[in-house]
């Protein structure tokens, strides 16, 4: 069989199994659904859950977190950074031209530098608690940070399909990012921010993905649990 | 004179006067002196203090921040990816091989996306108090979290000089995340960190662009100020 380019060697790494409150969050999601998209085969490699902070693991990644991403050899590490590398493979996900790539590339560090931080300084019991209403009422000034910037984003995505010209790996990273605020009401203020998740959520490549990585969860699942 | 490339137009916004505790602190610091060691000339523009969440500056930057950054018309926010797109224009900053190009966009991603957030989760005020030990005392989850990041750090610059391979654009990013935690006692426990960032400070794009920055607020300072 004749290919237009030489198959490239890659290989996602991830948890063979993690606790369900963070089935469907945790970040090598960004990476297979990056994949997916651009229509790239990989491999799967897993570590256990807490053998990420190993002497091993950590030799293959400085903060020792998952995903980590393996290209021919190379191996990188942050989900933005992978996300990117697989963009530049794929003009599905990322512009070819300057301008587009570089308005993609202001939203992917949007989504994790301005979007994410004040999500993930909520404690992590706050997100995976069930009484909805708790966040907003116990962390006030914590959730008046992601309001001021869910409202903004709000405003551009009512003008804007996507947040670039048009899907790219910043709305990858951006719909994972809101998902993490799934266990609070604080996305049901915003209905223009809760319909642009189900959108992107909608795409068959997320729905693979998501799918890929609760049921690697579920078969691996620990017997006592 | 005769030109290797056409000068490009290029112009960051910043402040014109920003309040005395984030002097040394505000974002587009980075944006300059990413500039000052590629060597490219740039404009500064300027903004009042509170004028970034106005109508007409939401227009440029969609969650009215700054620094912003115009490329020949095209106008760029968040300092990550104008650093970046720097980068594209100095091997100074970025090497050429797409190996090392995306090792330092791991690293990035890394000073943007991890050691950062738990960072900025401090409150603005514990930043700004001048009793160094006081995040640690009245902190002590949110400090651990930092604690957790910095010692990954301080293993990684114990075996490297710089984050990748040499000075990149990834450590113009991890020195300015760094410098946050100056009014804290934090980073005194993590000598191999304050060295790394004393020897990136000592760059004479950095002083440079470090005086640029304070000495336009004290020119613009409030008369009654």
């Amino acid at each position: 069989m004749m290919e237009d380019a030489p198959m490239e060697d890659l290989s996602v790494c991830g948890y063979a199994w993690a606790p369900p409150f963070v089935h469907g969050l945790v970040r090598d999601l960004r990476v297979r659904w990056a994949l997916r998209e651009a229509e790239l085969p990989y491999n799967m490699n897993y570590i256990a859950f807490g053998e990420h902070k190993s002497p091993q693991f950590l030799a293959r990644h400085p903060f020792g977190q998952v995903p980590t991403f393996k290209m021919n050899g190379t191996e990188l590490f942050e989900s933005g950074a992978i996300v990117y590398a697989i963009g530049l493979r794929s003009e599905k996900l990322l512009p070819l031209d300057e301008e587009g790539r570089l308005r993609t590339i202001s939203w992917m560090f949007a989504a994790l530098n301005t979007v994410e931080p004040p999500i993930s300084a909520l404690p992590a019991q706050e997100l995976a608690n069930n009484d909805r209403g708790w966040a907003r009422l116990s962390l006030p000034d914590e959730v008046a940070v992601i309001d001021e910037r869910l409202s903004r984003l709000s405003d551009w995505l009512g003008q804007h399909e996507f947040l670039a010209d048009r899907f790219t790996c910043a709305d990858i990273l951006m719909t994972t990012v809101l998902r993490e605020l799934r266990s609070t009401d604080i996305l049901e203020g915003y209905p223009l921010l809760a319909a642009y998740v189900r959108k992107c959520e909608a795409r068959r490549a997320f729905k693979e993905a998501l799918d890929e990585q609760i049921g690697g969860y579920l078969l691996n699942a620990p017997l006592a649990a």
